[in-house]
């Protein structure tokens, strides 16, 4: 079995570490010759949008998959042809387009948050109304890690925000006051098969990813709405492969806030922390096989190191601690790396995290993870 | 952190599997081009007693390490002046040669099975009256999953059994009747500090091994006595990184058989039974980092595959199993992958167990395992 993944970098790199014990073979396309997977797999260097080296990629491959959600959904519709494209193009073009996935949010009856779409001077006239503020604005497309995005004050403010970002079609979302940002990454095997991994709760700072909590502490009824939630998607996609839905949480009620058609980053806890990593259930998925258990195993805290490393041997002296090194070079803003912390109670988990805050010198994060976890 | 080993199999390959997350960098030096490790990382293509090839390598490299025992103990100790070998070269020649092995348990004051030196006829007349039958008859060096072995059933044998291994220098051995094999894996850091991992029972079918039961049922006195004698052989080689001490256990006492300077088979389980497997844990100890936790997480037991794998997919529909494919082609008496089954408790373990017997048709293999599970 042989899965070629369009992207290289550390999605691609998790999934390459999973793939030679199944027995895959895999190999990836990034347009960067340094892309982090190609220290593990063979790399093809192309631009995404290079319809002919796509093409070869396929060839190589008995199916393709992403690590990315800004690859070409129009490239992957063609090799669509070829080969089996897992999950489907349809489902990656439909969450490259803000406007299209609140539509489905909607059309399935899932709870969101008020929200008015932008394309010209008459929409943003509506808009403006339609929708209470402060909001946040958002590209309809190629946003990410809190790119593509500018918060809304006030009504008068929107004409000047919209022009910052260039005037292309966006979405203005009322912003919620969400009690807390929880996330569910689920599996949907070819033969329709579904599994969820536990709902986790997760702390962002400056828009981007910094702590996983595993299992999230929440209400059976808070996980069945967002498994149902996950499986209306999946099944409305006819999707295969890991994704994620984010959700806002609400004096006790879940919105559903945006999908994420690969292995996420809210996912990574699973490879000490689940029976079966979200990388290990992916390619069982897309290479069409029985879909691996989702449970935890013990409690799990993941901490993303952004823009560089902490000290790696002060790490390995923190028990519990699993370290993972993208083998990317130190960058403003760059995911280079993250930690799982596992226990076996959610006390023992408690001093791990406080452990690894003094010895890393990021106390700030541990301590975000700790009121999280007291709450608890 | 550039880690060369020298030997490119399984044990190689899954320490490059493990090599990446830590941001160590692997290349593996084999004579077979299709030795397994390759497809995860870079392989020098040369034989294990090319002194030159070996110093090409350790030029590439910051420290070197072995997967196998059988590379040339005198080209590693020539590499010792031109880079850390870890485990010293001293360790690797002392387990190559069954005698200097039995003279260190003896001087230790480890308790091992009566046994005599055959070196010439002299020898093997005092060893026909000194050794009690049936007795096996093993070559000093050379020898593993049973070959280099004979079994001599009474005093009149020895003499064709000896003609029979050439006329090497052997050790005969008393065959004990033992109640049970053991091992115990451990891991040393460069800065002395030593791991245990629980001590974990083992199978052998036709002499070599079927099943790992991880952790074993042991009185404390018995992981007490194996944990010491771990401990002495370790400071006796001023050893570092992880070895395996295989064990019988006679009338509740461990008598020791020998010592593997490597990764070991029977410490398989640990990438997903323990808090960080032995793979890590090699790779933390001879790059001179930290050591991991070895303590067990729930209960797991090791199936090997020999020969040829089972069904992949009915495999992966097991839950709890893990699959590891080592990449090799089927040949009869190889080892070509293992599964892992983990369990929360003894009984879950023992279901899953009966599952994976029937849908992999490898019954005969987890009965075994289950007569242990039982008696513990």
């Amino acid at each position: 079995m042989r899965v070629g993944v369009i992207g290289g970098g550390q999605l691609a790199r998790m999934l390459a570490l999973a793939a030679p014990p199944l027995g895959v073979e895999m190999l990836a396309l990034d347009p960067a010759p340094e892309a982090c997977a190609g220290a593990i797999v063979p790399l093809r260097q192309a631009p995404f949008d290079d319809l002919a080296a796509l093409h070869d990629f396929a060839v190589e491959c008995e199916v393709v998959t992403f690590d990315f959600e800004n690859v070409s959904a129009a490239g992957l519709q063609e090799l669509e042809s070829m080969r089996p494209v897992r999950p489907p193009a349809r489902a990656l073009a439909l969450t490259q387009d803000r406007a299209q996935e609140k539509a489905l949010f909607t059309r399935l009856g899932t709870a969101i948050a008020p929200y008015a779409l932008i394309t010209d001077l008459e929409t943003l006239e509506s808009a403006r109304t339609a929708v209470a503020f402060p909001a946040i604005l958002k590209t309809c497309r190629l946003g990410y890690d809190g790119k593509g995005q500018a918060r809304v004050a006030t009504p008068e403010g929107l004409d000047a925000a919209w022009a910052a970002l260039g005037q292309v079609p966006c979405v203005l979302e009322q912003r919620v006051r969400f009690d807390r940002e929880l996330s569910l990454v689920a599996v949907r095997g070819a033969d329709g098969e579904m599994r969820s991994y536990p709902l986790v709760e997760n702390i962002h700072a400056d828009g981007i990813l910094s702590v996983t909590l595993a299992p999230a502490v929440v209400s059976a009824a808070l996980v069945l709405q967002a498994q149902s939630c996950a499986q209306d998607v999946a099944d409305a996609l006819d999707y295969v492969g890991v994704f994620a839905i984010e959700f806002f949480e609400v004096e006790g009620e879940l919105l559903a806030n945006e999908i994420a058609p690969r292995v996420h980053n809210t996912g990574h806890w699973s490879i000490e922390g689940a029976e079966t990593s979200q990388f290990e259930n992916h390619l069982r998925a897309v290479a069409g096989w029985p879909l691996g258990s989702t449970a935890a195993r013990g409690v799990s805290c993941m901490l993303n190191w952004i823009g560089e490393l902490p000290d790696r041997q002060r790490a390995l002296a923190v028990p519990g601690l699993h370290w993972h090194d993208y083998g990317k070079t130190a960058r403003d803003g760059r995911k280079v790396g993250h930690a799982t912390i596992t226990a076996e109670t959610v006390r023992q988990l408690a001093e791990r995290l406080d452990l690894a805050g003094v010895a890393l010198a990021r106390e700030a994060q541990t301590q975000a993870a700790q009121l999280v976890l007291a709450r608890g």
